[in-house]
């Protein structure tokens, strides 16, 4: 049977990205908008966080909530500064550029920056944002398209190991974590790669397939495209997506679940959140408890590799004095018989310890 | 926070589809090609089995092992009797159309005939066929274009009523089930429509949404699309799309299932099949017992809905004697005390009476 593609559903891709690498222009002005609430801001906060090197200021527009911790920054100020790109550092679910912002963008444009977006929408079709970048010769570059070729995914086992982070909801620390593990499996001596399936983390890593834009039909075929056959001791470190309880996205993680066949899972979960971040309006959903989570997706990682274990829990405990804290890491290593670790406050080595010691 | 749309990754569609009716040219000449399984000529099964009176004729090519029961026709006794469209019958896993086909679908078109394609690439995009179609005024329409504007799954609740088909497998018969159970539905006087997610089911219907072709992030809000709020004794019988346990295309599934809130599930089954059709070439993935199938789902479908219940199995027997076919409905029926049913021998009149009874 000949392998399909999802050519003809994507757009134009203003640049190369998927497996190739996405060269941004720095150092870069991160635009918050008017972004209320950090878990909205996790693009342009993560770059900031990883990239930090590469991050000349911010600019934030009116009611913006959230500080980056960078220099504030009108567009003019950033062109005296050198900065080569105003990347948009909001994350909506769905990707959308209100009309809040297409000012702000198409000025920058017209001052020659180019502009970096991670929305679902694409930047050229805004014509004043167009315009403005045709006007300067600034470049408009869209993370989130994905490559042109993708496959049906085949469910075939592919040597070299994989660890996926999943999680009990969306902006719970998956790509943080994966990001936190690399690190740590590098500074080790392992062979291991970040793989991005966002476009906060395509903006990281400079490579990776913005999962939740492939067509629906080629998401495990996807996902298998991101972390290809390696050598036996490599490890890919993929970044997981959405939440299989998140019904919103659950379909996106499903996808990636089984398309990543993972050996290894850790669970990223925020313990001050009772309600799925961004559900629906006018109803709540719980979240599920650490356990259930954990059940729920080694029941579909072990159907497609049956030696799938959870080897850690990362939680966000920002909010908790030390105290409340020792008791959460207690009371979920107790629960789970896994490692518990904040990976911002402890790292990731008791994680790491418990894959490399079994 | 604002709606997003998945706008901006659909190719430009040749006909309305999604929510809006889809008119095809009859009668039909469908197009087997070289399929050698009745399981991948699904779509022209299907067409003839539901629309018999829309199909004058059958066209096979070399190495077809599959006969719809037509009459068989060159193209040029197809234009002589009157026909309006080729109609693709065969449905690959990706929708692909090989290279073996192109000669005969722009003879098609040369000869004046619409060409109907439910196939994931559009036929615009084989220039052999638009330039045959440009000549002679033929329509190239494709099927499985969604709709432009899809919001991201809220799952908020809709009232109205909904019952969703799911399966162990592809090609199980889920859109045949779900349109057996439309048919029993409005003879009893209730207020039901089908909702078609496939190809099949969508040229079947005139209406639908092709689910595995929408961007991964709208999945559920697809599904919330296709089956909107309704009043109160209405039924949506929504077609299922592939199966939770299939590697492949699970992720479908859960979006689907998410999106539609069911209150109603029937399980659709195959009993002659021990392995997922379709998955990896080089490796077999045993399909999953009916009552964990049956669990799998419920436990997603309270997510969303918690009085979603199952209602029956529908199971396919076409290849079993009498005999055994009541053993294995006594088999089934002991291990999930559900009515079950062959949609084709028994009709689903006892799903219903489940649905109702109780």
């Amino acid at each position: 049977m000949s392998l399909a593609t999802n050519e003809d559903f994507q757009g134009v891709a203003s640049i190369p990205t998927g497996l190739r690498t996405v060269q941004l222009k720095a150092p870069y002005l991160i635009y918050f908008g008017d972004v209320r609430d950090k878990g909205h801001a996790k693009t342009g906060l993560g770059l900031i966080q990883w990239r930090r090197e590469h991050c000349a200021g911010q600019l934030r527009g009116q009611g913006c909530q959230v500080d980056g911790g960078l220099p504030d920054m009108t567009i003019s100020q950033a062109v005296a500064a050198g900065v080569g790109s105003i990347v948009i550092g909001v994350a909506s679910e769905g990707g959308t550029i209100p009309k809040a912002w297409i000012n702000d963008l198409a000025q920058a444009a017209r001052a020659g920056l180019n502009v970096v977006s991670g929305m679902h929408v694409r930047l050229a079709d805004f014509p004043e944002i167009q315009l403005a970048a045709r006007a300067s010769g600034a470049r408009l570059l869209d993370i989130r398209t994905p490559p042109r070729s993708i496959p049906v995914g085949t469910g075939e086992k592919r040597s070299g190991r994989r660890l996926l982070t999943v999680g009990t909801d969306c902006a719970v620390g998956k790509k943080y974590t994966a990001l936190a593990l690399e690190r740590e499996m590098r500074a080790r001596g392992m062979d291991a790669d970040f793989r991005a399936t966002g476009q906060t983390g395509i903006m990281i890593a400079g490579t990776g397939i913005p999962l939740d834009c492939v067509v629906s039909d080629f998401l495990s075929g996807a996902a298998e495209l991101l972390s290809p056959a390696a050598s036996p001791d490599h490890w890919d470190v993929i970044e997981g997506q959405g939440s299989l309880s998140h019904p919103s996205f659950a379909g996106v993680s499903l996808g990636l679940l089984h398309g990543a066949q993972p050996d290894a899972l850790v669970l990223c979960h925020d313990p001050s959140r009772d309600y799925l971040l961004g559900a629906g309006a006018g109803r709540k959903f719980p979240v599920l408890p650490v356990s259930e989570s954990i059940e729920q997706c080694l029941t579909f990682a072990r159907r497609v590799n049956p030696e799938a274990r959870f080897v850690g829990v990362a939680i966000n405990t920002s909010a908790l004095p030390d105290d409340d804290k020792a008791a959460l890491v207690d009371r979920y290593e107790r629960e789970t018989g896994l490692p518990v670790v904040d990976p911002i406050k402890d790292g990731t080595a008791r994680i790491i310890d418990r894959l490399l010691g079994e």
